[in-house]
């Protein structure tokens, strides 16, 4: 599946630089358009297909934020990148979504590129790319289909609640980002209880299988592709928070700096999952090693002991003409009583090497 | 447990950024605050649950210390921010327990937040998260729950013993510091003994089962978490130690000098138990295997001596009518002959080998 | 094969430092040199054996793109290096291909060395070293053999599609590195599902047998060869974004930036692909573990049943004169009900333990 | 024993910082102070337990070295720090015998701690620590206990020998940091020994126990414990030739820079022996597995040839009434070749397997 | 035989830093100096064995190398630092060959010391320690003994080829250190292909025994100690590049660059042969378990076949008086039959868990 894709989306690779083609997975959802146009006072909402629809609102003193849905019509985005006077290296990031998070600085916006990572249907974990332009009073994100994890802060936008309406777009570039990095908490939460399952189910398993190894590798994969998705918005944050540009306001720099702490703390979660999931298998081989020790203690104790009893049934099984035991009056029943003897002189070395 | 805990307290991380809400650990206490008010020669305390108690001490050429247990009552946590004028921000971070050891520079105070461990009951590892303000003349500490690793502190300042009642706010900052990073000593000091005592047992052990490795495992978790908890506060150290801050003194920069020194020693004792933990498994693995090739060993050997000796006893069971020595006046005595000497050829073979 | 070419490569490695030499692969092939030659309105290319047919080219203001493709005709190389004011060292490393890839600035060029990675008949992986002169109006590539990765970039130049043709010299140096870059992502990827091929193999595996772990330690070997042909790269893009060269145009290093994002995802492809192929052997051991684990028990079920039950057999197979057994009139039936307890027993006995 | 003693050097780490107490093993031994003066021609040397004998030496124009044996008397080394003017940090850790080696600045003064490593009784490994102070014309040191490695520098000065009586004290704090990082070289190459004792222990083992696993994990635990002591004070030794202070010498540093390259030699040792020890347990591990697949085969040559054998025989014990084989005047002898016909195909099989 | 050297070589660490006296290997050979003097017209060698006979050429205008082989005439080696102005630390540090790759910056001269790999007798991999002391214009270097890999370099500058003869001391330290790396590269491909004969003879090993453990430990310890001598060399090479030095010239800035190269690729390549090594034992492990996997195999297809067969035809051998099925007229045959089914039943079995 996974490898499915890649290969899809790197297929048109050598394609001059700078060309404007998206690259990502083909949807057949049509692109939406979601503007919200918002001031301390004043909030307005509307959703498009047509990018137009948001021109007329550049350069009035409120804030402005288009969210992209879909980036199969790279017409309307070009469109839209033309009008807000973005440079061709970013329009062609923002369809390419094989990006690792970065940030670049122009002039008179910033680019930004991350992961978002969300659960679908309960268990379905999705790594979504949102690019994102902050101008002086704009905010556009792009992202590749429908469903983020922007819904309280839309919430909190159209209510008015918290500080967000009385704040400039680097405000809102924060709040976006700060709605991503939670989630990578939740994600990642989800992903600890999974590690927990796997021990647990390593431990009490009835049977154990190439399946519980087969999981492992899966995890590890997981969790590797996650530092990846996750790890580099730490740069990301680091830098926005220490760089000098019209756009960042000073007062956001405390909420930049608190988000470097979300950020920080989610990369040290991953970290410890990661050691966790190493060691997983190395104490699955450890308890496979156990079973197969105790299997070859009862095999060793049935062995041990019927080997030599049946070796001596088979002495007086034979038919030598003369074999004197053989007519002695309590013959078998002696034999019987050396044979009790033999067995209980095995329990007691086995009890001495503490196999039983 | 652990992971219901963190459930809880992230399920309401979508909420706007710099909300004061209580993220951690329900705790059905009433939150307690505890005032000390002491110059050189004069020293007050009182317990009271209404912060307002401490309000008129501000700005008196004293030292105030406010120590608030408990987490629960965000109203009064608030009137007491509001009254110190601390930043928004800092607020919220007081209330999520669920951050890491950070400082946040402002201009007339500082904020820390470290993780506090001591041991409950014997041996159950409590994780406290303790926040500090530290401003001209007071000290602000806010804990999750009672009980706390101050209490040689408190006495020192009540009894006016060593040098603490004649310096600031920031040497009352440092002996709390130095108060919870001498404890982090106990607590690594018994892990250490914790796992010196799985070492003996799987040297020891009688019956290996899997619950060695479970505790291995776990011990793995524990010093992840411990590393997790600690780690972060050096860089924080070392950072008090550099800044200028109106509220740092100089003569206070030689005690944090000093207790960098013991936060480095505290990190490398963590480090050298976390390699003994991960080269655990692998010693349990290599006892393991050792046990096995025991038990291989004897199987082998009882296995190997009398198989050949029962299929000749079985060669004489057969009823042929024609099996010359059958009839042999001494078939019988020759044959155990033959069987005797094989028995101790075998015997001379595993010793050759190094098995007996 | 490998330590052999190397051997050959290095057997003149005590001849005077700065002599001219080829140190590469014998190539019967006569040496090619292409050269195109262009403007944004003109376009002209030609291919020949003699460099001379480019020296007229030089100073015109157009760009000129020379590659020399095969290293054997060193006099020529010479020639070329003399005419355009090469340094001796210059000249000595595009003859030596066991180089690293790296960066040298001199006053007048730049000299870059690079792997171009390809795949010749499907699925031989091809290193091949590149190294690339860049001037002020002309760009010297020299390869080891036929068959590059250039051929769009070719063909964009001829058709004047992009912006390629209205740029400089320094674009041409970034056009042919980002196809060298793109190139490796579409072998990594092809590596990748390698790795994920044997992952599948190993977990369906009929047979196990030492090809395997041999596939593995090959997979180490190729992704620690990748690793070193393309990880210094990131060091050089990240110096050639950064200098102060004439060469190097301010609107070049935007698309230089977006470079060293593409080598930055690489590098952490390769080290992700690098991880999953070092826990590979882990896993493999814990499959053979859990398959010689499946196969005692399959044994020790056996054993432990019928090594009893022939006891039994053997007891009443005896020819004492004496045994009462033998002459009950049902004692051959009570013998069956006795065994198939004792059997039935066992199962019991298995089940409890999950073996069944 | 270790844990004991550091619980006990623990015990009072709640005490105000800057509390001058002894904090390391109780020894018995009365605290000796043993005091020499020197300058090029002059040389007197006393042993006495009174540091005021010390007292009249301040300030002459010679070079006087205390070394105080033993840190129990408490007051007297508070007497002798009052006298040369010690902080009361450094004071507390001179007596606190549990810090990693350190550098601490003072106006007129440096102090240093590190760890003395040598073998006391042949192989007893003492780690001692020893504090030295080091002013503009006296070098004061602490140890824990009798015995140390300044021997040959005693005896060095007493005999005038080499360019040490005609330099300062900073020479002499040269030559004493000397006498102790170069024990180290022989303590670690004790340890390298003790290595590959093991290693040929293991693979001449005749018998392999849980012994081996034990002397591998004491092994582990001796060098992080010795790495621990050791590491730090590379970077000690680096600050000290870097740092401008009145009473470092310009000569000296070159004395110095050779002591790094020293210790720097140490650190590359301990970390090649770290990595000997750590594959130590693997390899162990590696020959229990082939000791244990030659048991194997040797159970499994003997059983698969025997037990059919043993079948066949059985097959003839059988007493059905009519079995026609039973009759045929050969059959006995007809069933010994076919039984010897097996054999030898087993013993074939064996064979192309390589099992023997 | 290595830690006998050792200990020789340190047992005297003792003395007085900066005492002159040999520390390396005990040779008998005698010390032999070789002098060239040359320049880009001149050449003229001798041999001597007083250091007396290079005194006169110092100051004229010509380059000297004087190259002292052996180290056991410490006497000769004193006089010629005397007479080049050597400082004592020099001088001890010639002697003492177990000094790690280093340069100390003096005012008239450099001093580097670096261990010249090779190979004596085909496959005796030789470490000695060459010091190098360049001046204005000389260069003296110091060997332990006898053979080295300058032949090359001599050649060259008695036939004037190459640019050596028309430069400075700097370049004839230059191509001193670039004769040394490029040994390393023949040195560390020896190493290579060893590595590969022991995967090949892994994997194709008709009998596995110890002997193969011990093999893989050896190559760890040998790649370790390459590693340790070659790896500070860069950092010395980097230090020589950047320096500003009367003595380097900026034309040999080039080369030193490119010396630089070198020296990275060279310790790139132990890098990853380490990491091969390291892997081989995992690689080895394996292979056992697979055979041993294959062992269990063959016992329990043969077990688990006849035991249930062996154990009816004991049924069948039974003395019971009343026992039908004996007595029946194919009741031989029938139970053939019988055990026939079982056999290919149990065929089917193993071939369904594709034992077989």
């Amino acid at each position: 599946m996974k490898s499915k894709k890649k290969k899809k989306s790197y297929k048109t690779i050598n394609r001059s630089p700078g060309t404007i083609q998206y690259r990502g997975k083909k949807q057949s959802a049509v692109t939406v358009v979601e503007i919200i146009n918002y001031s301390k006072e004043y909030y307005h909402k509307i959703e498009t297909q047509k990018v137009e629809d948001a021109f007329h609102l550049k350069g009035n003193d409120k804030v402005t934020w288009i969210n992209v849905n879909g980036l199969n019509n790279t017409s309307e985005i070009e469109k839209l990148g033309n009008h807000y006077g973005l440079h061709p290296l970013t329009l062609e990031d923002i369809l390419n979504t094989n990006h690792r998070p970065k940030m670049d600085e122009f002039d008179h916006y910033l680019f930004l590129v991350m992961k978002m990572l969300y659960f679908k249907n309960e268990d379905e974990l999705v790594y979504e790319q949102v690019s994102m332009v902050v101008g002086e009073d704009y905010v556009l994100t792009f992202q590749e289909a429908d469903g983020d994890v922007f819904d309280d802060l839309r919430e909190r936008i159209s209510a008015g609640k918290g500080r967000g309406r009385s704040m400039g777009s680097d405000y809102l570039m924060y709040a976006i980002m700060d709605a991503v990095v939670d989630n990578y908490l939740t994600v990642i939460e989800a992903f600890g209880d999974k590690i927990e399952d796997i021990e647990n189910r390593i431990f009490d398993s009835e049977t154990e299988n190439d399946q519980t190894a087969n999981t492992i590798q899966t995890l590890k994969r997981e969790v590797l592709k996650i530092r990846r998705s996750v790890f580099p918005l730490r740069e990301v944050i680091n830098r926005l928070e220490k760089i000098e540009h019209p756009i960042i306001d000073d007062k956001t720099r405390n909420f930049l700096r608190d988000l470097y702490d979300h950020i920080v703390h989610v990369n040290e979660s991953i970290e410890v999952y990661r050691e966790m999931v190493w060691s997983l298998l190395d104490m699955y081989m450890t308890i496979i090693s156990n079973k197969m020790n105790e299997v070859m203690k009862v095999l060793t104790i049935i062995a041990t002991i019927f080997i030599p009893l049946t070796f001596i049934a088979g002495i007086y099984g034979m038919n030598f003409d003369h074999m004197p035991e053989l007519h002695h009056k309590y013959g078998y029943f002696i034999l019987w009583g050396l044979m009790l003897f033999i067995f209980f002189m095995m329990l007691l070395f086995f009890r001495r090497k503490k196999w039983l």
